[in-house]
């Protein structure tokens, strides 16, 4: 099998039969209150729901994404148990995409690089911020090309004011996120990137709240994987979701955190067991993207 | 004493006569050896250098700025040295910037926010990269609000591809630049955040290396104090660093790391202790820029 990142997701996808990413947002305040009163504090009970969690959905979908602000807001300790969750993930035999949306240049990119997307226990990819340009890019893709990961890069996201700078335009009518497109898809076409399957190990992330402009980038970026946000909570449905697809239906993985995860809050699932009612919002989650796509 | 985050940082500089902040940039390869022989390993070693480090600037300079990459480089362990360093930068009377350049929306930024703002142990004030929009910032500043500290947004980072994203321009000729700093003064003026010497909370930041734009920048937001990067090692002098001054010598702070933690390298500083090197850079430094103000 395909070292290459891209290969590798590819690859869980098919396994699954199924595009999708549960994102691993442990707020505090939405935890059922069967993990609450069986933990000794807030950092025991996000490990505890997110080590269920994690069995929940391993045997359903290919991949979680851990947001690593909420894992920082309990200092130190949150850290370490954030690692702990990627290291569980992978071993459910889950790809894990760390939500760490870090950017910097020089060394310090590079020492980002190295605290999360090397070593045993790194995530597989992780999502970077491009507003610093290719120097902010390259230490994380020369890491990624040598451990076999691969990182996402924000090109559009899925929040209402992305638009304000985001949409910036040129005088030609080109908005920014369009040059960031551009700047990922040249980047992402470098030695050692693309893998057997047309992908490379850089993709981009794309908020399923903006479906016009989810359908031009993904004919302005071929080569790239598209994490898509935005499903669910935020409002998008699985149609919008689908702009990002090729019509192979490869090209994308679609996110969805609080809506999968905080399912025992849901009128639907409130009379399930709240790791049964997880499974079943995912499994929810999967067939209403499989549904609507190409 | 006002609680304002601005207020605070300008009567540090007063109090020193030095508009400067000394970046704790603690790369592995670069520290004494003398720290390294007394340490078990590097996590310990990087702690023991930054207390000395903050042990000999504390005299000398206003401020300090972490990057938190090199501490997330070293695991949970390493973060948890992260705010260690914070608390005793705070102790020794020094105002703390935490170069964690943190970026997301809603109740995601909010725990960026309550992890690294809030709190006894969190950095006086982070930098913040926005190129989520408003949305992506407004958390930050909520949390600066509440508790007297304040933020850095990115408007023009200090490296050379910052230009390929950063210049893309309008129809007009405006530069994304220009639009982000246009955000950032319309952010930076909202109720309870500008304190008593005309400054915000929210500040800019903005690299040496590009003295036109810093000039232009500087006249554009004249409520943001400007964090400087780009001095020393990146190759900007203190005239370049001048361009983000008022004619009063306020309205910005100049960040050197290199060139002053790493003191023990530099031929001239060569003969003294690493403590006392890291001194007379840091005395050399404030000098330089000192010299170089209107």
């Amino acid at each position: 099998m395909s070292d290459n990142f891209a290969d590798r997701l590819l690859s869980a996808i098919a396994a699954k039969g199924s595009p999708v990413c549960v994102g691993l947002d442990p707020t505090l305040g939405n935890l059922p209150a069967a993990v609450v009163a069986n933990s000794r504090g807030p950092v025991q009970a996000v490990e505890a729901f997110c080590m269920g969690l994690i069995e929940a959905v391993a045997p359903i979908v290919p991949a979680v994404k851990p947001q690593s602000a909420y894992f920082e807001a309990l200092g130190p300790e949150g850290v370490a148990v954030y690692f702990r969750v990627v290291a569980a993930a992978k071993k459910a035999g889950l790809i894990v995409i760390g939500d760490v949306k870090r950017n910097d240049i020089g060394s310090t990119a590079e020492a980002y690089a190295a605290g999360h997307l090397a070593g045993p226990d790194a995530a597989d990819a992780v999502t970077v911020n491009g507003y610093l340009g290719a120097d902010g890019i390259e230490p994380f893709v020369k890491v990624a090309r040598e451990t076999g990961r691969g990182l996402f890069v924000l090109v559009r996201t899925s929040n209402p004011s992305a638009a304000a700078i985001q949409d910036f335009a040129s005088a030609d009518g080109r908005k920014l996120y369009e040059h960031m497109a551009a700047q990922v898809a040249a980047i992402g076409a470098g030695d050692g990137l693309v893998g057997d399957r047309g992908y490379s190990c850089v993709g981009a992330v794309v908020g399923a709240t903006w479906p016009a402009q989810a359908r031009e980038l993904r004919a302005m970026m071929p080569q790239q994987i598209v994490l898509v946000p935005g499903y669910g909570a935020q409002g998008a449905t699985a149609s919008d979701c689908a702009a990002s697809f090729k019509p192979d239906r490869t090209g994308a993985i679609v996110n969805a955190s609080r809506s999968v995860i905080f399912a025992h809050t849901r009128k639907e699932y409130a009379h399930l067991e709240w790791r049964q009612a997880i499974a079943a919002a995912a499994r929810g989650f999967a067939a209403d993207i499989a549904g609507a796509l190409p």
